[in-house]
């Protein structure tokens, strides 16, 4: 009964926290494999971590030859462009070859092999256990958060992992990624850069996926908010609509704008997908959509402090197994 | 009352019958595509019918040159096969090319060009305007409705179109379906139906799909819910999560429960699907989970007569025209 198909367990390429300053150090000491990788063959597969048929995404645990540390590699085919198939010779041109596969009256199967079919590939190299449970596919609990439970177990849980977040401190400060900002607002407590999501290659229209990370530090999630916020995320939502609408051309009424619940990293962010894109994790469970989210600090400003919200975990998380062994699942 | 945005939604690639004798003799007597197609260069593109971004999958309508008719071609991007992942050499070799797109830390995100990498085609031609329709998608718009748009636009809607609920009373009244029923409650104000949503086959666990009915009549929608209705909510979690763990065997934290806003038709009712299936209609602009409704009860008795609730809307259906109409949408 894996999960894999659902998009919300769907494991999210988000770059989780390297665990100690030990850790840390060996992993930059060390020779990654990003420096000259030309092509494959040096990669060795010791395991498929899980295979999404029906996204057409597989995640594999491996080896580069001549390299110590574990890779994991993240394969997954390209949505269509609109662009592209309608730009005149682009893509229906004769290096599109077509092998018939069987033919029964008017229908033909073929295989199709055109000029240009990029497969998506993130690869992660050095990486530790917790990437290796991260993307390994297992089942998922409903959890009904009452916010005693937040207070006695949760919260503890996440300041005791002290989730690292180096990576996005780099590019709130520029020193990463400074090419891939979108927009950026400035302000201290109202500001916040706009970049695409690591899963997004930036330019496919129908898989829009953008993020907004507030400059304000400290916010972890939905639970830290209140009516104070409400100047960040109607700013947020506002400029993040019209940016994307002079750049991408997405009307307001084309976004799905959410924060997720439990987030993948404790830094208060809100997503911008495309309506008609089924991006993963936009369930019920696991998304909460802006506009609600004012609205209920509008309606109240301690709402999120005094409300049940539901999230799902999965079994191999270290989460799963403090609530397992509190008894709050069986 | 579709539901378009959801999985429901997704133009399926049957193959559809041929409508009439004489239909099918023009069509026989007619030159089609499939003799002698060795590439895609004579096509020529007239309207991508749908572009499905989760799936890797698009419809189009064009024509071939030299060939009267419309042809409807079906790309769709072939998942990832375990075996030949694994066999050595046969996809990590140096004909898998990497082409680095960024890299951060640890993370580096690239292009792969596989040496086999085949998109499986069909092609329908001459195709007849029933395929045409078939294969047709619908987008959907994201309406932010605040308690006003909800007096002024959505309720005189709802009221208008006087969805005929004689199928469910039918039910309630055991006048139909009788046999259906997994459990009753028949408290006139708490009491409810539980029964196999009608796409569910009944059995199959992995895609459970229950619908709980309650008695009451008049309650449209999530609405109309306030602390007087608490009872009868609770009703339904406890009582539906216990039938389902003993005739089912699939514990609450196993369970999706929400209602859905809009609902497909207006007299209050609960859906519980099994966790892991991607059951259509649980995007979040769509489902609300049942716990949290509760919560928000407790929290707010007239909590869903002042909150902003986001929905989606198809753009062939009647609300959309008024939308816009009235400029709400554009």
């Amino acid at each position: 009964m894996s999960n894999m198909s659902s998009n919300e367990s769907e494991p999210v390429c988000k770059k989780p926290k390297i665990e100690t300053e030990i850790e840390k150090e060996s992993v930059e000491g060390e020779t990654n494999v990003h420096k000259d990788l030309k092509n494959f063959s040096a990669f060795s597969l010791d395991k498929i971590l899980y295979n999404n048929s029906n996204r057409k995404s597989v995640c594999l645990q491996g080896s580069f030859d001549g390299l110590s540390g574990t890779a994991i590699v993240l394969l997954e085919k390209t949505a269509f462009e609109d662009e592209k198939l309608k730009e005149k010779g682009a893509f229906f041109n004769e290096k599109s070859e077509l092998k018939q596969i069987f033919q029964n009256d008017i229908y033909g199967n073929y295989e199709c092999f055109p000029e240009y079919n990029p497969i998506k590939t993130t690869i992660i190299h050095p990486a530790t256990d917790k990437h290796i449970s991260k993307y390994s596919g297992n089942i998922s609990f409903m959890v009904d958060e009452t916010p005693e439970l937040y207070k006695n177990i949760i919260l503890p849980h996440i300041i005791e992992e002290q989730f690292d977040l180096s990576w996005l401190y780099n590019i709130l400060d520029h020193k990463k990624e400074v090419e891939r900002i979108i927009y950026e607002d400035n302000s201290e407590s109202n500001g916040f850069v706009l970049l695409p999501d690591m899963k997004w290659d930036g330019k496919t229209i129908e898989t829009l996926h953008i993020l907004a990370l507030v400059h304000t530090r400290g916010i972890k999630s939905l639970r830290d908010l209140s009516k104070d916020h409400l100047t960040l995320l109607k700013n947020i939502q506002t400029i993040g609509q019209n940016i994307i609408q002079e750049k991408y051309n997405i009307p307001a009424s084309q976004l799905r704008v959410y924060l997720h619940y439990q987030p993948s990293f404790y830094h208060l962010h809100v997503h911008f997908t495309y309506l008609q894109f089924d991006a993963p994790g936009i369930y019920t469970e696991r998304a909460h959509l802006l506009s609600n989210v004012i609205s209920n600090l509008e309606l109240l400003s301690d709402y999120y402090q005094k409300v049940s919200l539901p999230f799902v975990v999965q079994e191999n998380s270290t989460l799963c197994k403090i609530l397992k062994s509190k008894g709050i699942l069986n």
